[in-house]
């Protein structure tokens, strides 16, 4: 089993929270990992011996834990860079445009994606993320989305069947014949690639009504429920996503008061993607007012070629700052640990002994740096499990 | 002599200009280095013979030239990270903060601030910058501000003497004395270093007739100005910058009318820095005004401990098209050609025979991926003269 030490960490954000400091934060310290697990965190003067270990000054620098990246629709082929340009220029956001994903995703094999897939892990890595969901979506026939589960969960654990995602061009005049396939045969197909069940509860995608059986179904087959709601304009899928035990809803851009109360009287993570709002000049969610109700709230990149092509939670962080009212130290948190616990994960996303060894070290003293130089790539050093990726 | 020929070029941005098209596009084409310039650029199919060329097949990748930082303050020591995040829980930006930086630099000897420089750069070539202007500015002292023009002299020849940055605590209550000094013995120290003049033309730094003083003293010994302006607020600096035929005039986000004809009509550059609005949440500088009015814009990062401390161009192209009304083309074009011309560069900036060879291989189809993508590395590789640099 190989051991690490690593020493002369300036600042270490656990994420075990400690003396009313949700980030746990600790100066001057070490970590030790063994296998593919962290095993001794505190202060650099009570460090163990290092023994056989590979011992690696950190320099002062920060160390955090690896992002959780709780949101990502990374299987596709394709991009839509024209359709961003546009919208630039004054052409509004609309749902339809991830039909133009679906036919290239259709049109492309196996190959084309999974090496797609595996650039994308690598971009991911390179920027600090060690954990990341993906979701299905851009096949939407019982063979294509099988496929997209598939090799999703070649990449990661978290693979979340968004079959809902929209309805279909050769469904739009039926669209409950859709909502049919989606419950029956294709969640058949993609339950045994799967963890979770997700669907799009939005104007011009999924009704409410429509939500609520799809997620049902889901659940039937042993998946556990998360739900795209409130991005476009008000709606009910917070409140569906509640009373489903969701993990998360998310998007949450426009709610109510009667939302926020729900959320906070539940195990539901908000998730906020703010690369969505910076991506088509929407209006960002208000983190601030979910946190000060006592909401979990997570960050995720919500990776996408229609409305956040960016893989960035350094950006995200840094959006969260600027424009969504959270501190650094939230915004780091809700980028981790808030991450895990909207993929109800207890052994990522804080560093403790007995988690998984997946950390971060910046190239820079502070995590506020991840805010206070944005667009910088301050990622110095990644490791998954003990294991350096970037 | 190396040559190196470049193939497979899926879109390649030239910035010569090309029946309309300012950024003289080209798609699958080819561009020949010899040494240290451009030999040859045009259609893939016309490509003279590779005979002793080294061959790189861009595999369908956009080429751009190198981004032009015409605007940072990159020698000082310490940081500010704790002053950031107190303004984003609510305290305003204030230009005094500039004194901080100034006392840490001052206590730091040569080969810290060296080094610091050197991994500027690293990091500066790490997102595709490949001509970077830096201003002294947090010494304040003759024997401090010759040693920061001194040691950035060491890594650009686009050095910016800018004793007029603020007036020290020193001389908190004899402001006209520190001109006196900044015109006189500091300015016969650091013009042997320098290229420009500059002055902070703002309310709490320099008044209008302190600034036309400094940049008059400036050009008697030899250098050529520039000047940062309308930052805070209305003033003169715009119409101060454009009488005294500087090459640009920085900020530029409290313009009136006669400021944009001023502007229009001359041929000092309007540099925008929307790091600095970013990361003190100040409303954004207009760039489609500037632009319909016929002005030239540049993009700049203004990297800097206080009120922007990126020096990502890439988001500042990400920030001109979300919030400033660029397009993504337009974008680039500031940040390459627009800021050759902001340091009066022809060398510089484009990409066509004769031209400098420094130049930006994307990890993207095309340059509207820079502003589709915010946040995530897309340089793939980077060369200054013909030289991998990243």
């Amino acid at each position: 089993m190989t051991t690490m030490l690593l020493t002369n960490i300036g600042e270490l954000t656990t994420n075990v929270e400690r003396d009313g400091d949700p980030c746990g934060t600790l100066h001057d310290s070490a970590l030790l990992i063994e296998g593919d697990r962290v095993a001794w965190v505190g202060p650099g003067a009570e460090a163990p011996s290092a023994g056989d270990a590979e011992v690696i000054d950190a320099g002062g620098r920060a160390l955090i834990p690896g992002f959780v990246d709780s949101h990502t629709h990374l299987v596709f082929a394709g991009d839509r860079a024209d359709e961003f340009e546009a919208r630039m220029t004054g052409t509004p956001y609309a749902a339809g445009g991830i039909r133009r994903t679906v036919a290239a995703t259709r049109a492309a094999g196996d190959e084309v994606l999974r090496a797609r897939l595996r650039a994308f892990v690598a971009e991911l890595h390179a920027q600090g993320t060690t954990t990341f969901e993906v979701k299905t979506g851009y096949g939407l026939t019982v063979a294509d989305e099988e496929r997209l589960a598939r090799l999703a969960a070649e990449v990661t654990p978290e693979v979340t069947f968004l079959g809902a995602h929209v309805v279909p061009a050769e469904y739009a005049e039926r669209p409950d014949d859709y909502v049919e396939l989606v419950c029956g045969e294709m969640l058949r197909a993609c339950a045994p690639h799967s963890r979770w069940i997700d669907v799009f509860c939005e104007r011009g995608a999924f009704t409410p009504d429509q939500s609520r059986r799809i997620l049902a179904a889901g659940v039937a087959q042993g998946l556990a429920p998360r739900v795209h709601g409130n991005q476009l304009g008000p709606g009910e899928g917070v409140r569906i996503a509640v009373a489903a035990g969701a993990a998360s809803v998310d998007h949450c851009t426009y709610l109510d008061d009667a939302d926020v109360a729900a959320l906070a009287g539940s195990r539901t993570v908000a998730t906020l993607l703010p690369g969505v709002e910076f991506s088509t000049r929407q209006p960002y969610p208000d983190a601030r007012r979910l946190i000060d109700a006592g909401v979990t709230v997570a960050l995720a990149s919500d990776c996408n070629p229609g409305s956040s092509f960016t893989s960035s939670m350094p950006l995200m962080i840094a959006l969260a700052v600027r424009e969504m009212g959270m501190t650094p130290a939230e915004a780091l948190w809700a980028a981790t640990a808030g991450g895990a616990r909207a993929l109800r994960r207890d052994d990522v996303g804080a560093l403790a002994p007995g988690m998984r060894a997946d950390l971060v070290m910046l190239d820079a003293p502070t995590r506020v740096h991840l805010a206070y130089r944005p667009g910088v790539p301050l990622v110095h050093t990644a490791w998954v499990g003990g294991r350096t990726v970037a």
